[in-house]
């Protein structure tokens, strides 16, 4: 491809993206599409002769877009959101002038002192330490991929610092910590390590927050049997309800036990240390006093694109005494005099894509004010959520209390009395169910302590006060609906009932795509069928 | 940003991508900065009002590319190429349209499905063993980011699928193989995983490349020792001096001991497996045969921009069977069902950028044809240097044999005779020393069986002949300064002599930038300084 027809095709797929951008909150947040269906359209090699760049771009709205669920959909409450603003777009694209694999300072100088630089600039949004500065030389800021790579990175960085102080210890007896609620990078990175990770329970009472004296029984009853725990996942904010985990009393217990590392896991709400009045809520402070290691993912809550996972440690020799190769073909004059920052030695990869460029753009077309205005305005929105569950106490209930952005809610037991605990995660399974089958919005299931629920997470940039209007008037009305059809089933009636609700909403009228296509067609095929066989009836017999 | 903002920003960024490849052949490869020189030119903190697109953009003009290496400048022939075709960079631009973390099928159908035909295509194109087809349901490919997380993930399935059939063995018992010219990834995976890797000797008469008769001493003597290889990783095109080990005989030891996995690391010289004729000479046969994994990085010589590492293992279950999470707020039906792929299970992350789109767009634009016709011309032009080194025998030689678009040379011993192999040594590092200090060429140094010596390896999309033949006649004309300079800093006397040489080309008359700037101002003001001292002494004494 010549640049002129790069040219062609570049402008082309920015205005694709606008028009994308543009139109689709109109779409349905969810693909109609079933599994396989994209390896039955393509080819089963490629093309012998290249193919105009013209023809893949189409084929790709034609074929690949109907595949893809859309998370920056105004609608999109499941999981976490996934950052996709534009701005990181633009950062992204220039980061193709500058394609290189950022193992070492000298292949890239500017890729690394980027990075340096704007994970020191996100340190200060965030309220962090001074110590996570990269000019301290001492402590450092760092890009991962995903938290579970920054997770594994940590964690690979305790268990060498401590086998470093107890070389006499053999692999089998070390213990990785999280609790039951932390999320499956802790497991992932076990996995890995070929280490056990054990959990440590906790409660509802405690808001599924992981309390010091828990921390210290288990940690008391592990030595006990000879096994050496040395590192502990410290969450703020919970996957499954946004739990943050008592981070001052961890530290506290951990006084007692200081050759265990405190990695904290903030993947998803660390966008939220960028609002000064959230800090302590947060358990700032005692991260900021305590952790050895900080993860914010940044391309979840923090408008940077995927993927962009930021690594904060207290001192670089930890990931650097363990992660440091220097073959002879990597050596260079800068590196042996150490007066730069090769950041091989900082994680799981020697090629390394130049992600702070997008970070960089994100960072300053935000400005601080326009990053935490993005933050507040997704927890008033989320508020808003919350606010309407408590309002309809007869019908919902949230299961935890919410955090931030997220609440997690069930139909309430008292809306169908004297069900078994069994019996109501059924009634929520159902009712979850008939919202995932829904394609306008999209929300996520969980279980806390044994409790089926739901999660409702604000975070998209689209996002306004009547998506999440529209979406809980659609979580109320299917309760209803699934509590009549649980009731129904139960007393042996299965015959289900179609309902087509009308939600009202504030301002805005929106289209909601209420049922997916193939059952419609399946209708109009059947009630022609029925038709066509009653005519048949009449006429000839 | 608003769309029409981000509409002209987009196009701007598109603008310059054209004239930056337009024009990259024009500068020098390498940057002049010095370590810290963005930190002082950059604020200290983010701005607290957002800024304007344009000024972050010419601020990314004027203060980020200056400090760049152009790794796809045609005069680049350092480490290994990387990709960055503008068919890439339209396909990860696409890619922003479908933002999403692709842990699991549902969260994003298209990409994973994209991602499962792709590795299917490359597998085709690189005639690959029908066993690693996704289509197989039994084995299978997936996207990693680097070789070295590629080999990691290889590495604890291994030693996965060994520990089920022994789980009496302790984890320190076991070890991993790799050979002395095997990438820094199987050191590193050994500091991870915190598990000894057994470096195998391998013989320069045997071009570097491992032989079964070695694994197998080495493999014994470990037994004997109580020991437990349970993972070898061979290569096709080590990075020192392409060498490719021999398979087939790694293949017939392995026999011996199937419990043992062999990876191959064809990080960069697996693209070649895209020609047929090279198939043989690449040991793709043996490959095809035995190996349990292969990685090929298609972001090396593979046309695909940065990030993208094939991963394809001849039994997915071994990935999944370490790899699986699935908490609650992760299930879905078709995963569930397992009709679906969840690649968040055949890797380290859970989140993972949308790298297919890419892949897809290259191996569309490109064609079987455009593809092989690159790997081709690459060779030929490495060839072009190779004979050109063998030309000339009085000076340089061949260290190994030229392998592919790679060769490894030095100042020959007899061009100074009666050095010993550390004055030899002193004297192709200064050689490989002034040619590093130039900016308008990349080369870099490496050792061999303690030899020190200097790479040259082709494969960016511009090189021309006439590229070649310049860095040819840079690399002559320093090695006879270099000699020059050795010589009469051996005999004592230690003045260095300026040369400016001419180096004539064929066709194209290529601007050399032989001296950096610090030196020629170093100069200015001495001979300033100079003529100062003369006039004071002639007007005053």
């Amino acid at each position: 491809m010549d640049i002129e027809r790069f040219r062609k095709a570049g402008y082309q797929a920015i205005d694709r993206i606008c028009d994308h951008y543009r139109s689709v909150q109109n779409k349905p947040v969810k693909p109609s599409v079933r599994p396989g269906y994209l390896r039955e359209a393509l080819p089963a090699a490629p093309p012998i002769k290249g193919e105009d760049i013209e023809d893949i771009a189409n084929d790709y709205q034609n074929l690949i877009m109907p595949g893809v669920m859309h998370w920056q959909h105004p609608s999109f409450f499941a999981y976490f959101p996934a950052a996709g603003t534009l701005e990181g777009i633009i950062g992204d694209l220039y980061a193709a002038t500058a394609m290189n694999p950022g193992f070492n300072w000298v292949c890239g100088p500017a890729c690394t002192e980027l990075e340096n630089v704007v994970m020191d600039w996100v340190a200060k949004l965030y309220g962090l330490s001074g110590d996570f500065y990269n000019s301290t030389n001492v402590g450092g800021g760092v890009i991962q991929t995903a938290a579970s790579d920054s997770a594994l990175v940590a964690i690979v960085a305790a268990r060498s610092r401590y086998q470093r102080l107890h070389p006499d210890v053999p692999m089998d007896k070390l213990v990785v910590y999280v609790t039951t609620q932390t999320h499956s990078l802790g497991l992932k990175a076990g996995l890995v390590l070929a280490l056990p990770v054990h959990a440590i329970p906790v409660r509802s009472e405690d808001n599924y927050s992981l309390r010091g004296q828990d921390l210290r029984e288990m940690i008391e009853r592990d030595k006990a049997e000879g096994k050496h725990p040395f590192v502990i996942i410290g969450t703020i904010g919970t996957t499954s309800s946004g739990a943050i985990d008592n981070i001052d009393e961890i530290a506290e217990t951990l006084r007692d036990y200081p050759e265990m590392w405190l990695h904290i896991d903030a993947a998803w709400l660390g966008a939220a240390f960028s609002c000064p009045e959230l800090r302590e809520r947060c358990r700032l402070p005692a991260v900021n006093e305590y952790a050895d290691s900080l993860c914010v993912n940044f391309h979840k809550w923090g408008l940077v694109n995927l993927d962009c996972s930021g690594l904060w440690v207290r001192d670089r020799k930890n990931l650097t005494e363990v992660l440091d190769i220097t073959p002879p073909f990597l050596r260079s004059t800068e590196g042996d005099a150490g007066t730069v920052t090769d950041y091989r030695n900082w994680g799981l990869t020697l090629g390394r894509r130049f992600r702070s460029a997008k970070v960089w753009f994100v960072l300053r077309s935000f400005g601080v004010e326009g990053y935490q205005a993005h933050i507040r305005r997704s927890i008033s929105l989320g508020e808003i959520f919350a606010e309407s569950v408590r309002n309809h106490p007869e019908l919902l209930e949230l299961v935890a209390p919410p955090s931030f952005s997220l609440s997690v809610f069930r139909i309430t037991p008292s809306a169908v009395p004297e069900l078994s605990a069994d019996e109501l995660n059924d009634l929520n399974e159902r009712y979850y169910q008939k919202i995932n089958k829904r394609k306008d919005l999209a929300l996520t299931q969980t279980k806390l302590d044994g409790v089926y629920c739901i999660r409702f997470v604000t975070g998209a940039q689209k996002t306004e006060r009547c998506h999440v209007e529209v979406a809980f008037n659609i979580c109320l009305e299917t309760a209803k609906l699934a509590i009549k059809e649980f009731i129904e089933y139960k007393s042996g009636c299965t015959a289900t009932i179609p309902v087509r609700s009308h939600f009202p909403t504030s301002g805005l009228t929106l289209k909601l795509v209420t049922e997916d296509w193939p059952s419609s067609i399946a209708h109009y095929v059947l009630s022609a069928s029925l038709l066509i066989l009653v005519l048949f009836y009449l006429v000839f017999l």
